[in-house]
């Protein structure tokens, strides 16, 4: 994923449309739709992602006439499509003739159909059934002019991310035998010499079903290794026809790369990936969501090795499956589409079209709502349509970052396990907190794997990386010799892959490093803060610390451990290693960030901007920089900045003036 | 349910007494019952209602000679008895030797014998058993004087209100294609076309059962009027054989008409009931729990069409089933009791006549409590029966209303369905808000269904009637144009009986009578409020709205949407349409019905009356005017009547003196 | 229980060791485990308690030779063992060959293999492997000269208390039918009248399984007192193999008796112990779980009826199995330890000796940690070894009390029954409130039974002793008779053993005694909280009571009772009676401690100690006196003390000086 493939998405500039369900709708409908399409410039659409019952209403028998004049009309309208498997969910006739293809929970609780996605994803007769429908899509659809991509399923795992049928149990067990060879070495690495754990034969082993109590954690990490594997395989299966059949076509699948979705390890399958795709949504109970949308941004870029990528889901304004769901406010969507953009999307797609009169999703927004066209949300589907347009040059550039943040789905999970120090410990929060204290600052970050070349940053920032391989430890380490200030937080480099402790003093892999040694945690209680030596505070974490070889940047001033290091820094080679042994507030992350980028010598996309104010560029293959600058705040700005604005097609010198709420993109001269 | 049915009951006055369980006592206990139902004055008993097991100790043995004597002794006291099938709770023979009558829940539990009530009421096992025990009792006791009234099964639906196992699919599948005689209906009506639901036999139909994500809400809203549907049929076929067998006795069954009980749509019965009978207990942690039970009076008294009704149920001091029980304060039952009665009902009941020693119901409070005759309970169960008896005059005479609230029990269902724009709508809250504002300014009010005749009320409250057929929607705009002032609060009208959303704008089938159209849904965070332009406030909703005919009664002052209409109202006809597009407070909501009631003309029922003393009129059939005052504050109170008050026996001339706590009816000259 | 045995452990002074799992560890960190075990002082390991899979690979395929040489090297280093079964863990071979010896929830949830403890204890097939694997361990070892005691299994019950099994169902219908002889006497005892629960025939009985609603109470009583007796049960059965075996080994397993472990009367048990052991946990967000750990103790002592037992588990810090786990402080540990010795405890053992790297538990804190020897964890190891020897004269002596606390694991299983007055009430915070307040007088407190000998203390404290026979409550009166002072709680007395009120007012058992009666429970709602007239609050609970012979000690001064009594005394005999009808606040609490102490004249071990300094003594046979001092305060303390003190070998006169968070054990003269 890292070789600098042409994107190969066949539409003219950036992409723009959405899911379509045309189904859903009589013909009169569908006639606007193309009206309506055409009117707000959509030029690409997902089209049967949830089709399969229509397409085969019984099996073996196929219904594909309303389908082939679905895609003719739209190639009509020059419109082109990501063609889904329409296997995204079982038709009710083959889960009531198979039903040992429904998933099941870690109790034995049937996953019937009813929703959506009730398949096991390892059961042999599922993926029978389902590569059937992808070949004989693939095959009636290989030469339409209308074809532009193929979508895999749709957001695999999404609701179903362990499934602990009887199917998952065999390929589980395969998945193990393949991983470890013997048993003698399965029961070494999951430490079954305790609690009377040893397996004899690979047939005695189960998922993590529900037991007595805590399942072993190797046990239980496997499974959620085997389980995005067992996902990764079901794309491979089905991609696999898709490459026989139209070897012309490229093909991909709808991540969901934001911080609430945490069992699939995306890193993993960016090497499958003829293109990356993400579905993102703002969480309405985040009052900056909009940073978190920056970071599922940087993340997908970071998975798609930096290449563009294309934002295949979003929301026009508010979802239905959060508790309270907001709707967005005046100017936020053209923002966070353009945000997508700005960091590396070169398409922007809706779920969905048209708003649902019935089922589930009928009160998640869509371009086209139930209020029609006379309304905000259609003019801004419009207006979009005319800006992404005027983005046309953006197409292939690239984003430069000098910071990265390391993020480990392995560790997401690990780190979560039950049975730790704290409960209280998520990943995701950790995460969040450096992200967005180093986007506060206006810096740009990739979010990388610990696999990748670490050392052509200056600085690094590897919050709990829990489990770390003695190769991913080596590449952080290299990357402080090679000259980046590295700063690692508690809880990292604790376990190898197997999730064993490295013995002699915490954190293990990453001790000599950072030239401390920790005895023993300190877990602090809920609602306990202490205070460190510069007056700020910290929670969650402590740690009994010594330092071999650090010097103590912060002290405890009091708690138990009053006087001891919480946050220390080693000079090494050309760079640093910095250790936070505790969860800092606010005040005391941002000092931090800020010495530590001091120290680096990397500052924001731009300096001097108003808190709020969003600047990330994209570089074009000749040197072409777009700095693409969005308003979050409520008070007009000024940005120092020469070039041509793209959306109003206006010349900038020096000085452009950014409405409150306001998106410009700037090709800087 | 409408026709003016006499008062069925053969009990003189209004009718007095509760469950009676002797089967739990030995014979001395017993004998002690006698007594002191007679110093209470006891005229009603709820007998055999869980005497199955003792009735039939196993399969096909009667065990009848117990309950002979016990019906000879009420009779020999002159006591009646409303006999029971006993078929509430199958006994353990026969779970175990047809465990396929046991119910499951969605996720497949299996809900075993133990407690009561553990049967499928789709089995037509369980049916044909429990058709055989009432067929039995039937003509065992049809000819015995103390036989005034059967009570089928018991609080039917109250812990089993969905059943999920093979017996409710086969049934569910019997009921859909009832409804929809082609699945190709049923595939248009529960949107099948998304999500590949499509069903292509009815076969292959499930219940929602547990499902990897949200089950489609149209089979959902299907499954809930199924549920209710079949505990109506199950009501049925039993009352069935008891019309055959004892054509001269009334039947009836114990509804609970409440908050808190959701899923039986009471209205679809009231056709069937020869009584309407309700079940009522206090809400413990709601420091106004007589509002609800005034609540629930006005409910049963809609769903009896007016008639008379009978309080079958209630609790002489606290229950055992709430978190913490609370006991009733001295007067407080009196006072409970005396409301139903003003309220429409003519015969007043406990659960239960003496409290039990043992099993599940031990700590519920009862006529004769664990520490016998010399106690409070006692002594205000003796004063409630002097009461009552001297209260015969107003049996028969009915409530009189100027005002309804329109209550739905589908909208109830498919306001609360999941993927909603918010989980926090609780529809009975809304309802109870706006019952509550009209309680405290003194309005008697109806409960009605949106089937009944509408026009015939000055003032008509609509809260969140989510779902509504076209039918629906024209009664409530008829009744505007009719004359009367109609208030309609939001998420009104938005979906057909099948949940389909109607297209074009907010809120659906009422746009056009409100004339607003409301572009988008704007649901409100946790803790966000934000302010009217009368300084009032508003939570929980808003909405993107415009006028489109009517005038903006209240816009926002503050918030995304301000300067937005929140409330609108439009002339109609002789009267007036109002839409709240959001969620007031307790103040807004107080001034919005005082212009309301101002503008129909509508008032309280007895004017000047200090706050807490409520104040409903009954209305004899030849102009009797029987006024009930209850004092609920701690204050005595001089209220502006003449007339004789009856349960003091003493004639009252221009101003009666209520101490605080007590009740006084006062038949008006 | 009662007989003084001889304290059965052979090993020197005060056992010292914990849980040794070597099988997880190679050969050079075993040979350094017997290194730092003989720098520690360690004398007592537990050896193979979840070895089972190590020792029988499959099924009846036995590896002893690695068991073999661990036992001759600690033999070798002089240190005993006490050897498990092995049977605390079923191998995974054994669940996949029959997993009808899995349990299963009330639900129907089947627990699987993957923790631990996979077993249903009533399960014929896995009690015939348990017992064979005992077997071949008992005569392999029987002549080996390191065993020094037979471990049984491992905490019986703690993540299984009750199995709801078919197993299980056949094992509960075999112990009803013991109980009670004829299905009549069940059907009464049951209260099966109600609710028609009539059972024909034994064979019609279930365990309490997931039903509609609440399953009857005496049901669920009764399903948990055959709970703890089938774990007994079970217990028994391999004691007895073992006794047969090897004759001249004591036998125990490790009780887990604190306020978190409800389902295991281990009351019940003592007679069938050669030596109590208990595990104890501190509970992390308990500021003052010291406190807790002072009564887990007393308990311990009072289950093996005063004499000396083992603590066989506590931590040397952190645990992992809480929500946020705390480390121990500098100090905390050795106080700990010091006050299980200090409360009878005659050995020392933790879980575990080595921290592993891998498994549930690995951040579990050991005498070993992942950090290794140089630690503090480790230092303060080897010190508890040093003041261990120390203290080997206190081997055998006694703690004597004059207050005693009546504890009755039936009474907390019956008192938090479902359906009751409130679901708020705890009994385990209930007792702790009143053994807390006894605490913080520094007055010593026996924890004892109420089957046992109440007569001989001065003043008896009997919180909430819900369930009571006719006996037991007579054993109490016969307390007050013979001349202490006793304090009885709310919700005492009122039912017997079969959960059946005991009718004409409560508190039913006590009323007598007491001289009050109380009408009707009152409960209280959440934060609800009402004024006494000595200006203290109380909250929870309140009663309607009048007295009948009692006198008020406290009314209500505001609230529905406001006027009646509260807080009532009589006297009685030599003694008197005080009846507590509600939860007072904490000054109320101590206040009326305070006043039944005096009246009782009892008071501290040590007059005039400051707040948080710990003094209880042992007694030695021949008239030695051990005081142990523990100070819990940040503060030095001075203690009025004489005699030789045993931890730092010096004489003291007149004064000691104990550092703050330090223990002194002074031998009196």
């Amino acid at each position: 994923m890292t070789t600098h493939r042409p994107w190969p998405l066949q539409v003219p500039g950036i992409g723009y449309g959405g899911d379509y369900n045309p189904e859903q709708w009589p013909l009169d409908v569908q006639l606007e739709d193309i009206e309506l399409m055409r009117e707000a410039g959509v030029s690409l659409l997902s089209v049967a992602v949830f089709s399969w019952a229509q397409l085969e209403r019984r099996e073996g028998v196929h219904t594909f006439e309303w389908l082939d004049a679905v895609l003719d009309r739209l190639h009509g309208a020059g419109i082109r499509v990501a063609l889904a498997t329409a296997t995204a969910s079982p038709p009710p006739w083959l889960t009531r003739r198979h039903p040992e293809i429904l998933p099941r929970t870690a109790d034995g609780t049937v996953l019937h159909q009813g929703a959506r996605q009730s398949y096991a994803v390892s059961s042999p007769v599922f993926r029978q059934y389902a590569l059937r429908m992808t070949r004989t899509l693939a095959e009636r659809y290989r030469d339409h002019p209308a074809l532009a991509l193929w979508h895999v399923d749709n957001e695999l795992g999404c609701h179903v991310p362990h499934d602990y049928s009887d199917a998952a149990a065999d390929a589980f067990r395969s998945w193990l035998h393949k991983r470890y060879g013997t048993v003698e070495a399965l029961n070494e690495a999951w430490g079954t010499a305790f609690w009377s754990q040893r397996y004899d034969t690979f047939e005695e082993i189960l998922p993590p079903l529900t037991a007595p109590t805590s399942v072993n954690p190797t046990q239980q990490l496997d499974f959620a290794r085997f389980s995005s594997d067992e996902q990764l395989a079901h794309y491979r299966a089905l991609r696999d026809v898709l490459r026989e059949v139209t070897p012309h076509v490229p093909t991909t699948t709808n991540f969901m790369m934001s911080t609430g979705n945490k069992w699939v390890d995306y890193f993993s399958w960016s090497a499958d990936m003829d293109v990356v795709a993400n579905d993102h949504y703002l969480i309405a109970a985040d009052p900056e969501a909009h940073l978190e949308l920056s970071f599922s941004a940087d993340l997908s870029r970071g998975v798609a090795g930096g290449a563009p990528w294309m934002l295949m889901e979003h929301s026009t304004s508010a979802v239905n499956w959060q508790p309270r769901n907001r709707s967005k406010n005046p100017g936020e969507m053209l923002r966070n589409s353009l945000t997508h953009v700005a960091r590396g999307a070169d398409a922007v797609m809706f779920f969905q079209w048209r708003q649902s009169a019935s089922g589930s999703e009928k009160y998640h927004s869509a371009m086209v709502p139930h209020a029609g066209r006379d309304t905000d949300v259609f003019q801004d589907t419009v207006e979009l349509g005319r800006r992404l347009k005027a983005l046309a040059p953006v197409r292939g550039s690239r984003v430069r970052a000098e910071v990265a943040l390391v993020f480990d789905y392995p560790s997401w999970w690990g780190a979560e396990l039950d049975c730790h120090p704290t409960d209280a410990l998520r990943y995701q929060r950790e995460v969040q907190r450096w992200y967005r204290a180093l986007w506060r600052r206006g810096v740009t970050v990739d979010v990388v794997c610990p696999q990748g070349d670490l050392s052509r940053y200056r600085a690094l920032v590897v919050p709990t990386l829990y489990c770390v391989t003695d190769q991913d430890a080596a590449r952080v380490a290299q990357a402080a010799r090679a000259g980046a200030s590295v700063l690692v937080t508690f809880f990292s480099g604790i376990v190898d892959e197997y999730d064993h402790v490295r013995l002699g003093g915490y954190p293990g892999a990453f001790r000599e490093l950072l030239g401390v040694r920790t005895e023993e945690f300190w877990a602090l209680q809920e609602n306990e803060t202490h205070t460190l030596d510069d007056g700020t505070h910290a929670d969650l974490w402590s740690e009994k610390t010594r330092l071999e070889g650090a010097e103590a940047v912060r002290t405890w001033a009091d708690g138990p451990l009053a006087g001891r290091p919480a946050v220390t820094r080693r000079a090494v080679g050309d760079g640093a290693a910095w250790y936070v042994a505790t969860r800092l507030d606010a005040q005391g992350t941002d000092r931090l960030v800020g010495a530590v980028l001091d120290e680096a010598g990397a500052g924001p996309e731009v300096a001097g901007l108003p808190a709020g104010v969003e600047a990330v560029r994209r570089h074009g293959e000749h040197g072409e920089r777009f700095l693409f600058l969005m308003n979050h705040t409520g008070e007009s700005a000024t940005v120092d900045v020469s070039g041509h604005e793209l959306l109003r097609g206006a010349d900038v010198t020096g000085g452009l003036l950014l409405p409150r709420g306001e998106v410009a993109v700037v090709r800087e001269t």
